[in-house]
């Protein structure tokens, strides 16, 4: 009885209403309390965060309860130091690599998410051949985007499952590895499959977290990012993408990993192709020295950030797509990773076309028309863990301020299955135009930060 | 390739925002599609509202994206149109119960949730004698709050697991019953469930759905509601708790349901009772003629607006408090679901009590103190579906404004796992005082709506 004879206090009388919040959330940590705090706009404190990524990657939260939590984070949003945290408690959800020993410059690029985005296939070969090292984990498509691995997975025999072993193997013996995230960050790639049905794909906090949750963990010593901007972008405003810009260069840099970004235009698709073995072929006519000028042009300057950011200089980018070094390098990579480049590429036993119907001059192209058409075709995935057809895509043959005559063939579209064409020429209706004046675009890379 | 011949026409690129949306969120239903809408702060149509609600019954939509479709809701709110049409597709998703051929008249009150509050085991028996029927689809205990089958359950024997045919039988035979809801509104079931762990308990579109969807379903010819409100309510300021009642009482009337409610106090516990038999214990003091003077008042308030509902008049409620035939009803009643009133109550094995320092009066006592007080001693649920103590509870020895003597004890706590005795007693300290001058405490029926 004796530590039952209580009374309540003036003094817990005016602390009432944080008393109950105790009280009622209990002072031990519970899914529902970390929910409550972050649905009514509160900070979550990095004893909440820690155990909530812990618990999910564990199973003891729940997916409904990951579920409610991000959307509230989706519409309540996170503080920089709140990102910062759950960063770090994603990372320290699995393995974080360590190849310094290698005493190589490790350095790595990644892009929030494109349309016809498929620089990381020149762009590693070209900074390998310029003598910096990068150890990439690369990702699938997500939503409307597509993915690295799943365009070099066209390639036959390519595999990007690699043992920890196997990479450091690679990077010790040709410079790079492209591979799938695996054991890192773990907690990561069950929240990216739940954002994924949920709606909560394109959130700032959500976003910047689950790039670098992966980026910090794949043992590269530098980063650059590539921000998209525009239409096909997760987010559409230069402002948002800005900030997220900023977020992850800051994230980086406070893990230690020196990190800057450019903020690139995402209006158009980057290239003439859209899809996953089109996209291939065309990265292979980049480094045999020709290509899209638009590919080449954000190729060259993510690799002049790479290497500024590796300590590498007085080396030429565009010198080893001329020569042909970017190019050896990339088949010992591909090579080493299982593909034989001498198979054919796969592509769409299906095809229609669209013909320009008067002539003139091609007008801009809504990069989020072609996505959704590339994905109706069956270049992306209609749930996280599906196949993605490896020929299904959309070839532009007529680029933004090109000259169109009556008659020509403007986009072909591939696919396995053509009972998907209809509803892939019904995404690119709208998303183009045939005018009298070359369309008014934008520089391509819009800024440097970090 | 005729109908592939397409151009993008003027008219497409003026309407390009909205075609892009209809393109990206597909013109069929899906549920990302359905949770973006009301992520963004949509209006759900009609046909979504439909649609997702039969797909979650059905499981084609997933717990996670119900849980982020309720954080959206929560966040995001919902039209009275979009509240309306919820509830109709609650109330769809089972049987719609019709007892009007046996010409009662069907009355029913619901709570929208309280501490302490047994109104519903005095209210019964007094309306049933007053010449009313009633059908009760009842509720058990949701987080901090009570639920009336959890409590009847400490009666021996008694079950309120009752077959469509049996409650038709005991309308007819003795005028009510009091039963799970069961195959009624099976939505309504399964997102109750997910609100209790995802922290989407209190949002007013949600109770309002929720309470009505199950009360439109149970047959009842007209409704009264306890709307309450205060600290031990699950919305605390009376502008909301207004909001909810206006809520409630629009659907029942869309829906032909007669509706009403009373607005009341529940800034502290009802009667000196708070857990499942001890509050039983109480009911059955009041059906003697006794009891705490606002647990009778609200009994009555409500018996009159029930009568007033169901068209009965010249009768007087108290009247059947005082000569016993509420009593005998309330037997009839418990004895055709199996319960057995001549078996003793069960009491939890532990207890501790509270008591008073120094003399003065009862100052206010906090509803949401004694709620976690007995929910600890495990009087209410962890989690759905675990079982609850029959016999867990507070005792409110002295109520607010009653006097008291140094030593008297002030609250005794009853538990079968004393282990919960210390973190009951957690959770009441600072929830009372005792001082110099009786509390100032505002109405119990603060007002009558519809």
């Amino acid at each position: 009885m004796s530590d039952a004879r209580r009374h309540g206090s003036h003094l817990d009388a005016r602390h009432h209403g944080s008393h109950l919040d105790a009280r009622h959330h209990g002072s031990h940590l519970d899914a529902p309390s970390v929910i409550r705090t972050k649905r009514d706009g509160g900070i979550l404190t990095d004893a909440a965060i820690d155990w909530v990524i812990d618990g999910y990657t564990r199973g003891l939260v729940a997916d409904e309860q990951m579920s409610a939590l991000l959307m509230a984070i989706f519409l309540r949003g996170m503080t920089p130091g709140e990102i910062t945290r759950w960063t770090a408690a994603m990372v320290a959800s699995g393995e974080r690599f360590d190849f310094t020993d290698l005493g190589l410059p490790l350095v790595d690029k990644h892009s929030t998410g494109g349309v016809g985005d498929k620089i990381t296939i020149p762009l590693v070969p070209v900074v390998l051949a310029c003598g910096a090292a990068v150890p990439q984990a690369a990702g699938r498509g997500l939503g409307h985007t597509g993915g690295t691995l799943d365009k070099l997975e066209s390639i036959a025999g390519f595999t990007p499952e690699l043992s920890k072993t196997q990479i450091r193997q690679q990077l010790s013996e040709i410079g790079a590895a492209i591979f799938a995230a695996g054991d890192l960050a773990p907690a990561d790639r069950k929240i990216y499959a739940l954002r994924d049905i949920t709606a909560t794909t394109e959130s700032l906090p959500l976003i910047a977290s689950s790039v670098m949750s992966k980026k910090l963990a794949e043992g590269a010593q530098s980063l650059v990012l590539d921000v998209k901007s525009g239409r096909g972008a997760f987010l559409k405003t230069e402002a948002e993408s800005r900030e997220l810009a900023a977020t992850m260069v800051a994230l980086g840099n406070s893990y230690g990993v020196p990190t800057r970004a450019l903020l690139t235009d995402m209006n158009r698709p980057l290239g003439y192709t859209v899809g996953n073995s089109v996209e291939v072929a065309e990265s292979l006519e980049v480094l045999a020295g020709g290509g899209p000028a638009d590919v080449v042009e954000l190729t060259l300057a993510l690799a002049a950030e790479m290497l500024d950011a590796a300590g590498v200089d007085g080396v030429d980018p565009a010198q080893t797509l001329r020569d042909g070094t970017a190019m050896d390098r990339f088949r010992r990579l591909i090579a080493a990773q299982g593909g034989d480049l001498s198979r054919p590429l796969p592509i769409g036993a299906h095809n229609e076309t669209v013909t320009a119907a008067a002539g003139g001059v091609m007008g801009d192209i809504d990069a989020m028309a072609v996505a959704m058409a590339a994905w109706r075709l069956g270049a992306g995935r209609a749930a996280p863990g599906h196949p993605v057809q490896l020929g299904a895509g959309v070839r532009i043959h007529r680029r933004p301020g090109e000259p169109v005559a009556a008659g020509e063939t403007l986009f072909t579209l591939y696919t396995d299955t053509p009972e998907r064409l209809g509803a892939a020429l019904g995404e690119l209706d709208g998303g183009w135009s045939v005018g009298a004046a070359a369309p008014d675009l934008g520089p391509l890379v819009i800024d440097h930060l970090g």
